[in-house]
């Protein structure tokens, strides 16, 4: 069904966050063997289908601006229901509670931040890592043949998963496959995209999941339309492992094909790890 | 009446974080003048408060994981209601969501995860600065006579707000006044304490407001305990100001008096500013 709907030129990315509405605050949306991961769908796409029931509410006003998902139980293959509250709106912006449910569970739960982006004084301290453009970077092979990394085309630039690192700091060139022109949702799912940095200080697999990411949007739609299709910035280290979860922070920059380097998202996250 | 209670023993910090039951699922707290900020509470004390709010809760189970407010709306002077959601207990790990009220309008809300920690292999990456011990210090005036800057006692390492500085890294030891010793409250309401990122990058006083805190706690209770009313070592940076909004980092690092240094938590706000 998903081939078929590619095959009819629409991305499995809209077919994975594809929506109907029952009511403005109820959706229902069905997981995505495109994006699947181990035992639930990819963390990645159910932070952007939620981030998409917001964004298609039609009261949502503004753009998102913080985006904080808590990971609560496996999603099982099917149909899910997602529940979008308007918390409250002020003038310049809107308070969200997201959930996402199967068979009445709550299964994942979210809270967000819509407004409206003013004309500031404006200034990005962080920099942009000296790093090879996209197309000087060999693709990496694919970790697995299914599932949702044969999605996103990653260009390991520092950091190899289960190698000698010196530590967890990580850059990577990712970009979604085949190529789809960048948004708020695939934004956010590539946010869940960085290599678990567990992989990158120990040699062997360690099961890992993870349970919370907090995004920060630091550019709005327009900024988003012009980076088009291009390869992102992935940049991301961790801060501690301690006793069963880690952290991660992560930025996401644009303007991989057109020398502009902008800092579209900055992320955390938490995972949890089994020993 | 606070300053009967502090007479009597109390810490102002316990008086501004009294709760009473009216079910196990809410409660009713009252805003305290000690933790006043310009038009309503202290971002940190409300954090706090809502963090005990679920601390307190007959069910609640394992030692708090992540933790992320939104701040929707000011807080007036008086009583406030927080309503307290489980909303899913798994073998290891408790789902809440939490929401503060006033005249049945929410005026905050956050979602928690609260976990058993486990003994894992364990690695701290993030290194602590180098910096003079707290004692060698000085002791920063109050910025104000009044409020809950007087319930914190600064000693600033690196960074001077309203000065010259390089970029907006800073490095302070803070502590609760009177001393007090570390709790889960208390550090949740330390994690708002940072110096907002742009007074360190602008000459002069530009309105802002946190409309977003995020907080990942990498130590438990025994730690907090051998903590005990030491000062903290708190870093922070930005990485972007834009269209009105901008990000820190931050970090908070315990081991002030005793040769310690040990990652307590890591923390993400976001913040609005005028212009």
């Amino acid at each position: 069904m998903n081939a078929g709907s590619e095959a009819m030129g629409r991305h499995p990315f809209d077919t994975a966050i594809a929506l109907t509405a029952e009511t403005p605050n109820r959706l229902h949306g069905h997981t995505s063997e495109d994006y699947w991961n181990v035992i639930s769908p990819y963390g990645g796409i159910t932070a952007a289908v939620m981030m998409q029931a917001m964004l298609d509410h039609p009261e949502r006003r503004g753009s998102p601006l913080s985006f904080t998902l808590n990971y609560i139980a496996p999603i099982q293959a099917g149909d899910y229901a997602i529940e979008t509250e308007l918390v409250r709106a002020n003038r310049s912006s809107q308070h969200w509670a997201i959930r996402l449910l199967q068979e009445q569970r709550v299964l994942a739960q979210a809270i967000a931040i819509c407004a409206l982006r003013r004309e500031t004084w404006s200034h990005v301290e962080a920099a942009r890592p000296e790093v090879p453009p996209a197309d000087h970077c060999a693709v990496a092979p694919p970790r697995k043949a299914t599932g949702f990394l044969q999605r996103y085309e990653f260009r390991l630039v520092r950091g190899k998963p289960f190698a000698e690192n010196a530590d967890s700091l990580s850059y990577v060139w990712v970009s979604d496959v085949p190529p789809r022109p960048l948004d708020f949702a695939s934004l956010t799912a590539l946010c869940d995209s960085f290599l678990p940095r567990i992989f990158l200080l120990r040699p062997d697999f360690v099961p890992i999941g993870t349970v919370s990411i907090n995004i920060y949007f630091h550019a709005g739609e327009e900024v988003l339309a012009r980076h088009g299709a291009a390869p992102l910035l992935a940049v991301a280290q961790a801060q501690a492992f301690s006793d069963g979860h880690f952290d991660h922070q992560g930025q996401l920059w644009g303007g991989g094909n057109n020398g502009e380097d902008t800092l579209l998202a900055t992320t955390q996250q938490l995972v949890w790890y089994k020993e």
